[in-house]
């Protein structure tokens, strides 16, 4: 159900001959109101795609009464005609439901450098427009999967009021904002000057800690829209804690389906001077292609989690930090401590405890393992 | 020749018995003057192996009479007794060749946190000392591989004086330093005040523009010495150029024998408002994965260098940036320019010019692909 549990959500997923491979390409989510209430948060990466150029203008007002997306062709890099493809296609979106299109987020997912097949997109509008139902949440997760191998969705129902999402993403998974495309629907009554720092903040404790790769996309795009129509205000600190609750969750989703990854990995950054301390500790280990080998070698390399916290300015003595892999400290004060040999890193799942003794505050960066099947991916596909 | 083919040197490389394959281990250089000045250059990562803040000290005064090399493990993360191992190491290099041990620089490279088999390598420095010859340069060189697949070795004779060097390394090539063990020698005249500042700028124009795998070591150290034997000053200028030239062809080599690569890549930003702009992009693409598996690939892939591209503070507007791919423009002002498919990317030399259109700097930063050998090397063995 996803973006269609909320009330007031009506979505579609078809096929519109984007993907050469024939599956599902493109989705549509409409906010039937009463309230139009909309936040968003963007790619910070400066080369970014027309659809996100356009969405930011779209997103100045605070209402959106639909979105669009495609996979298929990020549409980023593609010059000014590239552009005008992205505005086409939101007046099309109007034009089919009668809504005006500066109030039409366009997002994109696919190949960068490549122009859309715009007569099959456009076509493909109207067939979708006439698609739309209060159960097609799954049908418009489906059609923004990429090298996704499963549809990403997630609500919550709180006191009357319910959060939905969606989410697509498996590779350039970053910081800054993990790659990927979310859209986020809630019946609950959230002003769009509310519902923007809500968004950001939960966003900066959940996505942006999500590092598969390291690199940042152009296209990234979280879309939040409120409808109002459960007619329920809700508390703000709850509407907060659901709304982490669902990103994190949609984050987890992405975190266990990258691109070619066998272990999803945890590094918890604890005892730090700072919040902002753990986060560059945390980083700059899920950074580290050594240490991701490692791990898919199932082998508790310590020493490489040392080597890329020693590139930090973070606050810790060399000769004070203990590294614990799934509970075994096997490094203590900076040396040796526990064997090796009594870790086991078979499962999927891998906690990684950093203790920096230098403070009280903690983070955790999530992050994959970098195995064959990442490189095959990546290099046999262009994306 | 390498290390002893300037005069006023000799060296060795020995089987110690550290490491378990049985190879050459041990590799000791000495100077026999009559000049000892030194100069090195040292990981910047703050997480240093016992060897490398016992060699902070000795170059301390500026004098280096010997320095000691093992592979087979890297003494790093091993506490207070890993230091007193490079301790005892030092001292027995003294006793061995009658000269300070304060004046005995080591360097230790293998696995990071276990402890050295003190009793071989003590055993080893004797059999070592006593092998020293003025033709021991390339089983020196020999001595101090790791997964390096052959020795690396370089000479430049210049107006009757010679600089030559030995490397190792290839893998943890990062900025900063290339992970690595250098020891460059030369007989000209170079007081310790000299070489200092010519050593810094030489690394900071050549191993510190390589960055294989983003990964920095907890015991790089590039060590020069200058014994003057061949009694000749050299111009400054000449001087310089021929360290630089030295460092630049060991660098190459190390990137040559990178971990698992199939090709060697040279990304050349041009037209950049500054050198720190043109290093800030280019090091932005050489970190990615993305980039470097689709190099593995074969694939032209445009898009995830302008991805890169995005993620930096460097001056340039995103539809001002050309792109080429070994001498095609696949991309012209951030958008789509002449076809991927002209591009041949099989040879194992490619080169990648980014011109920013923002300046009239200049800079190279070199990497490899990412391989299923990379992954295997790092996720099968411990290093």
């Amino acid at each position: 159900m996803s973006v269609t549990a909320a009330q007031g959500f009506t979505a579609t997923g078809i096929k519109a001959g984007i993907k050469a491979s024939g599956n599902k390409d493109l989705a549509m989510v409409r906010n039937n109101g009463p309230r139009f209430d909309a936040a968003a948060v963007f790619t910070s990466n400066r080369i970014c795609a027309a659809p996100v150029t356009w969405s930011r203008q779209v997103l100045a007002d605070g209402r959106v009464d639909a979105v669009v997306l495609n996979s298929g062709g990020a549409n980023a890099c593609t010059g000014p005609e590239g552009f005008a493809d992205t505005h086409h296609t939101a007046e099309k979106v109007g034009e089919a439901l009668d809504i005006a299109p500066g109030d039409v987020v366009v997002c994109s997912t696919g190949l960068i450098g490549v122009r859309l097949p715009m007569e099959a997109l456009l076509a493909g509008i109207d067939t979708a427009a006439a698609a739309l139902s209060a159960d097609g949440g799954t049908d418009a997760a489906e059609a923004i999967m990429t090298t996704d191998t499963h549809p990403k969705q997630v609500t919550r129902t709180v006191e009357g009021w319910t959060i939905g999402g969606m989410a697509k993403g498996a590779g350039m998974l970053a910081p800054g904002l993990a790659t990927m495309l979310v859209v986020i629907t809630t019946d609950a009554v959230v002003p769009a000057g509310q519902l923007q720092p809500a968004l950001r903040e939960s966003t900066r404790l959940t996505f942006d800690r999500l590092d598969s790769d390291g690199c940042m996309s152009t296209n990234d795009t979280v879309l939040a829209m409120a409808s109002g129509a459960s007619g329920i205000t809700p508390d703000a600190d709850a509407f907060q804690r659901a709304l982490t609750e669902v990103c994190h969750e949609l984050g987890q989703l992405l975190l266990g389906d990258a691109e070619g990854a066998s272990h999803d990995i945890a590094v918890r950054v604890v005892n730090a001077a700072s919040e902002a301390d753990a986060l560059e500790v945390g980083r700059s280990i899920t950074a580290s292609n050594l240490f991701k080998c490692a791990i898919f070698g199932n082998d508790p390399n310590w020493g490489r989690v040392l080597s890329a916290l020693g590139t930090t300015g973070a606050a810790y003595e060399p000769d004070g930090v203990d590294v614990s892999f799934n509970g075994v400290m096997v490094c203590r004060g900076g040396a040796i401590g526990e064997p090796r040999e009594l870790v086991d890193l078979h499962p999927r799942q891998v906690d990684v405890l950093v203790d920096l003794h230098a403070g009280s505050v903690e983070a955790t960066v999530w992050t994959n393992d970098l195995t064959y099947d990442y490189v095959k991916e990546n290099a046999e596909y262009s994306s």
